[in-house]
């Protein structure tokens, strides 16, 4: 059976139908899944998060198509990375990679050949390589076309682009971290805190932890907030600290909206800490 | 040839990503549908109207995930209903298969066994069943890894929890009812009387309607308009009675938007009332 | 292998769920994709645009279905033509197939005769026609239960509805033409001078171009703009003159939104002239 191929770009609704189509008039037997078009409009980490959500639960040789691309039509490379665990991703190779690098980590990387993975007839247009170039060259990959050779020339891991990734510190009964993102539609917000370091820590399901949100110096919000598996563990209205599916910490409240209630932001100005003993 | 899986959330765009793919990992022949992200967050009463929908116009054996679940992680049950007409629905019991019992019947449902049909390593992640609960399970469901038998203990149907259904009346020239929702992008009321009750209060198309609705007590809305096949009956901006696609009456705006116009909501507070002589 | 199903519409989102269900009933083998859900609901013109740029990314004998009705249960043609690349466009004969006309051209066109081809069941219901009749037809015939012949009774291609085209004209060292859309996500104008005839013109890779746009009569907009092959060849938040993806001379800004920005429209009202010598 051939690979899936799963599609994130950053263009909304209905930006992805021509890549599809692009798709399957490579190769009709493949089967395609947009996974995900709201990526923030040129947010190349968003985009690498969102891959780093996304890999691990999809099966092994899947071919993912990452196209958040500011830089589109200029000198970035155009990239497929081979993963560690077999799938591949293809993308501007602009710091949609950075997440991927650490895990499951990249084998490898290849430039795409224009001269050959460009679908002909494109020649004229720069700014749509989701289609001419992206899509085309992933469907020549995922249905046995090409192989990853045929790709185009490797270059070392080492030349990757990488953004700055937001880091954490851990002492005993303290974590703190960077408010990162948030699940949109709920509102909840996550943090760079892996919940194993926050178990390390010390803390513990079930206890009140006081949590504190900086805007660089400013505190701009302290509360004690239960810690528990759930939402709904805590009543109608009630912050709670949680574990996150993407496996690190987060806060919320139970039918209600943390980040947009408090005004909350993402990124480095953002620091959120949490502390047993306040 | 396997049934199809077809997935309903209010996570929003991008949700469904993993949910694809853990299905997918569980059975790559599998095929997969987004039929709706867009459940408004946590109303499980438009989780179970959307169900109604969607479950006659998909193939018999149909394996239908629906994840609108404010009480994701607590006791909650989280269960598989299999269908008078033999598909299949994967849910939190919370109200979600209110619609499902009356229309097409719910034959037998049983609770997933978590120590079974949960995906392994995600044990420290209580919010995200529809990945790790009923993606998973549903998928093992669908590719015949499991039978109905094989997902949890069953328990008796009259133990699922039903939200009270909003009612109609009807006599001789008269239908009253309940604002229950809208089309979304159209904003068209749709109301709680059946196309068939109505014919039998003795409306007929190409008449004119008295049409009150009321909020509460007060009368927000009256107005004489034609019932009438489609929006295209009558001018445009012109209000219109029409037969909606889910078998109830509606009332819209040919080429406008009857709901945003008049400011009218949806709920039990909100009674609309269909009269011949007034 | 049997046809794509591609389907177009503007229900906006969780719109097209019952029409994948209803294809999936006729025949569980089809393919269906969802192309785009969001063309702005009773645009024509949008949706004939948004088939001017499907069409020619599918394989050759798709089944495109595209539902933009605000006449649907009136007297409209409810129809399928034949293109000239082999591929059929299932829609209401209301404007929709306007772009299709001239590229790829209409061989032959249809009207579904409901007599045989709409979904048993729906006959009181006259607002679904995507889901009891043209996603039913376009099954069928995806399917091969009927032949293009079967879809219902042959009409003159001449007497297929146009809407009125924007038109563009060239001179030496300048072309004039009308703002016709925007990319939602990005906010770059498309105008309707095609890449060809720009060059035409004389215009040049490279060149500063004078950029004048007129609301009617009024001057709203005059710059002097680099006509490079993609945003990232000027400085963020600069304009840009570029090769749509659409083969059309576009306008945007590097990493910003220009039409939001400079509050351009669309339409007939809107003028854009590019100039050599200003």
């Amino acid at each position: 059976m051939k690979p899936c191929v799963v599609v994130q770009t950053d263009f909304g609704l209905g930006g992805g139908g021509v890549m599809h189509g692009t798709i399957k008039m490579v190769d009709p037997e493949l089967q395609v899944f947009d996974a995900n078009h709201q990526v923030e409009k040129f947010n190349v980490r968003m985009a690498a998060r969102s891959l780093n959500h996304l890999v691990p639960y999809w099966p092994e040789g899947t071919i993912f198509i990452s196209v958040v691309d500011p830089g589109v039509g200029t000198s970035r490379r155009a990239s497929v990375a081979k993963l560690k665990n077999g799938s591949y991703v293809v993308s501007p190779d602009n710091g949609s990679f950075t997440t991927l690098l650490d895990n499951p980590g990249i084998e490898a990387i290849r430039e795409i050949d224009e001269t050959v993975n460009r679908l002909k007839g494109t020649e004229k247009v720069s700014i749509f390589h989701g289609r001419d170039l992206f899509a085309y060259c992933a469907a020549r990959l995922a249905s046995g076309i090409i192989d990853f050779e045929g790709v185009g020339k490797e270059y070392p891991v080492e030349e990757i682009i990488r953004y700055e990734e937001y880091g954490y510190e851990i002492e005993e009964g303290k974590a703190t971290g960077i408010s990162t993102d948030m699940m949109r539609t709920f509102g909840n917000l996550e943090s760079s805190i892996p919940i194993e370091a926050f178990e390390q820590a010390g803390f513990k399901v079930g206890e009140e932890i006081g949590v504190s949100i900086y805007h660089n110096e400013d505190c701009v919000f302290f509360k004690k907030i239960a810690y528990q598996p759930s939402f709904g563990w805590v009543k109608e209205g009630e912050e709670v600290v949680y574990n996150s599916s993407d496996g690190v910490i987060g806060v919320g409240i139970n039918l209600g909206d943390f980040i947009r209630k408090h005004n909350i932001g993402f990124g480095k100005e953002w620091t959120i800490v949490f502390e047993k003993e306040k």
